[in-house]
């Protein structure tokens, strides 16, 4: 039997990471200052962000170095598994070669420890002692624990209410690496006091707190675990290891599948392909899976729009649906987001990349196909992923064609059981984003260029 | 800088597994059936075992082949990493070299799918369609529904009382592989009946529950996720892949370290070691780390005892706090068995396995110092390990030593938060056993030959 499992040593962790800026059509648009509607400049992000990684966000280099003291701590994890996904093939009596990259072994769980290393490596050699971030359902919150606890960073993490209520353990997980974590809204901030209104919280008004603190306080930076340009370029190390491990099967992807929140999984999976489709080297397929329930890139206006609830980040060009938006709480916290990264955006918008919604009873049913033929249970967010590779597998048993289909498991489901709990027992809900949800949405967007 | 994590390609999976019993001095001690106080004969576990499984306990054999389909499961997880624990030897300024075997990333986050895949394996070839089995904090319960999930077969589960009120994710991920899971004791069996004045449940009664299941309904075996010697045989995957891995470091240790509950972790990573050590290749040191709430080797009764509650069992020669004990509920609840491992513990009174038990508070406190610098959360089970380890780097640093220690990593504490929880408020309690558990232990003993 050939492999089901493709590993490579650690000399195999990419050296840079992949910066997909400079191979994009057109010039980038740039985010805008919420004051004055100008381009926001390094002058707008130094109060809550070092320079390394400023200079990152907006490089024109196609590639930067990883540092040696963030590829070490990357040691812990990577290079992570590249699998061939035969049990569920042959469930499926599909031609299709099916083959995922697998980032739950990181110690948080999922892919993003391989932002957090980084961005809190940068603040620690700027001198910074502590950062400040929101977490939804935990994933961000703790890998950022995680990486300041290596840098010895303190760490401060607002986490949505409703997620801090139901999930003690994520809690738990960020007080084990050391960090400190309030329930958001809390009455720390001014932030927080203006939503008291809103007590299950929400992303958008913990990332409000969470800035807050960080620009009132010299010692203290804010970090974001997606969305911005320099967090997807952290990310790139998962699509470069899964070119080298395709490269050990003798195979390429005819579609590539990830699931977007913020974008950062999507983009760490797809922008080492997409420089080669963009560049004329490859005709790969993508595809962006959403969920039902917040469909930002099936149903969003592609406009500008703040990153928080509140409005105090600069205004970003991608498709919202309004920065007041609080999405329905499936369990895929992790994607539960109003907006989504500006450069994935630009590739929905240019047509490279197709998304498609599922609602969450789908989702889950394909999660557990997965889990009960590849043995791992997939976090909420990845389902969304793995119901449209699904549909990629039945596409390629109906065409007759043994088409080679790569997906991004972007972490395990250990956290998330009492959703399966929930859907073994017939009790989970499909919510739907609404007519209502979108004139509301359209009604919030603040003034500021059109966008074509 | 050298390597961190050394990592091995699927074809460095074991094709065999190691067989200690031909190693051991003397003829070794046979379980006895409980009615006549004669030699347990196969005759006594085809009822609940499929012969495959039984002639491997008994075989003579050094080595014992591992199945195809079995090796094309492990390749789900296997091999597992060896790490070197440089972040700790830095925090802890010693000169000795750590080493650690991961078993967290299998499906079920720790060892036990290395022997419930054989096991699931090995019946389904004998034609039986159900497993039944007990659990305590879920480990087991959740790898032999995997594994049974692998091989097509039904899975029966019964859950120790106070673990299944408290541990519903556990319970979930057992659903999620299709498994079937009742609250021990239950009013389906009449060992469970008999035992509804102990609504909190224990591992002994569980089993009595799972056997009876098994013992009544001919297309049903029972499985036993530790003591036996099949179980540790199937585990020894770990030792043969770590000696590999300590190859590639130019390493070979001094010291190993593991955790004991049943004895199945322990003698997986040791026997291929300690084969060595009685055949006179090496002088290692074994070290035994288990809970001063359950101290079944270092003040247990070395003497026949039945391995459940209730009798249904064969008495085996072991240590044993007896089998009516029920520990106090340490968070480690893998390690609250009142007996262990026929083989294990041979080899502590023959002396070649030094024995310690700990505390809660202070494995803890290990397990915490491990999570921040070496990023995984570990069980609270191999938190007894870490802490014996941290004991002998010190004494490396007294001894101005550059020795070289290797510990099991049997598995991660993403389901143990809660613990970590009550660590970190200064609420975890320190039971220990008592001179009146000591009595009650020694008055319980069933009537069988004495050991020397």
């Amino acid at each position: 039997m050939s492999q089901t499992k493709y590993v490579l040593g650690e000399d195999a962790i990419p050296t840079h990471w992949v910066n997909l800026l400079p191979d994009l059509p057109g010039d980038p648009l740039p985010p805008l200052n919420p004051g004055t509607g100008q381009p926001a400049g390094p002058d707008d992000l130094t109060p809550i962000f070092p320079m390394g990684l400023i200079l990152q966000e907006v490089s024109p280099d196609p590639e930067i170095p990883i540092p040696d003291p963030v590829r070490d701590a990357y040691r812990l994890w990577r290079p992570t598994p590249l699998y061939r996904a035969r049990r569920l093939e042959a469930a499926l009596d599909t031609p299709a070669r099916i083959f995922y990259k697998y980032e739950g072994v990181s110690p948080a769980g999922s892919h993003k420890p391989n932002t957090a290393v980084p961005q809190a490596y940068e603040n620690a050699q700027a001198g910074i002692k502590k950062l400040s971030t929101e977490t939804g359902a935990g994933q961000w919150g703790s890998s950022l624990a995680f990486a300041c606890s290596l840098f010895g960073l303190e760490c401060e993490v607002f986490m949505v209410g409703s997620s801090y209520d139901q999930k003690p353990y994520r809690r738990s997980m960020m007080q084990t690496w050391g960090a400190t974590v309030h329930r958001s809204p809390s009455d720390l901030t001014d932030s927080g006091r203006s939503q008291a209104a809103h007590p299950t919280g929400s992303l958008g008004i913990a990332i409000s707190e969470a800035v807050e603190v960080a620009a009132k306080d010299p010692n203290c930076n804010y970090a974001l675990g997606s969305v911005l340009n320099h967090v997807l370029l952290h990310q790139t190390v998962i699509g470069q290891e899964a070119i080298a491990q395709l490269e050990m099967a003798d195979a390429f992807p005819d579609v590539i599948v990830g699931c977007v929140g913020g974008g950062s999984n999507f983009g760490g999976l797809t922008f080492p392909f997409i420089r080669g489709t963009l560049r004329g080297e490859n005709k790969i397929r993508y595809v962006a899976a959403e969920p039902a329930a917040c469909p930002t890139l099936t149903r969003g206006v592609y406009a500008y729009d703040f990153g928080d609830t509140v409005g105090l980040t600069p205004l970003m060009p991608m498709y919202t649906l309004g920065h007041g938006f609080v999405p329905p709480p499936v369990h895929a916290g992790g994607l539960r987001y109003h907006g989504d990264a500006p450069m994935v955006c630009g590739l929905v918008k240019a047509g490279l990349v197709e998304a498609r919604a599922y609602k969450q009873n789908e989702t889950f049913e394909a999660a557990v196909q997965f889990a009960r033929t590849e043995g791992i249970i997939p976090a909420p967010e990845p389902a969304h992923a793995i119901r449209a590779v699904l549909e990629e597998a039945e596409a390629a048993k109906q065409a007759g064609e043994e088409r080679t289909i790569l997906f991004g498991l972007c972490g395990h489901g250990n956290f998330d059981l009492a959703a399966y709990d929930a859907y073994l027992a017939g009790t989970l809900e499909d919510p739907e984003f609404s007519e209502e949800d979108m004139r509301a949405a359209l009604d919030a967007l603040p003034s500021a260029p059109a966008l074509a």
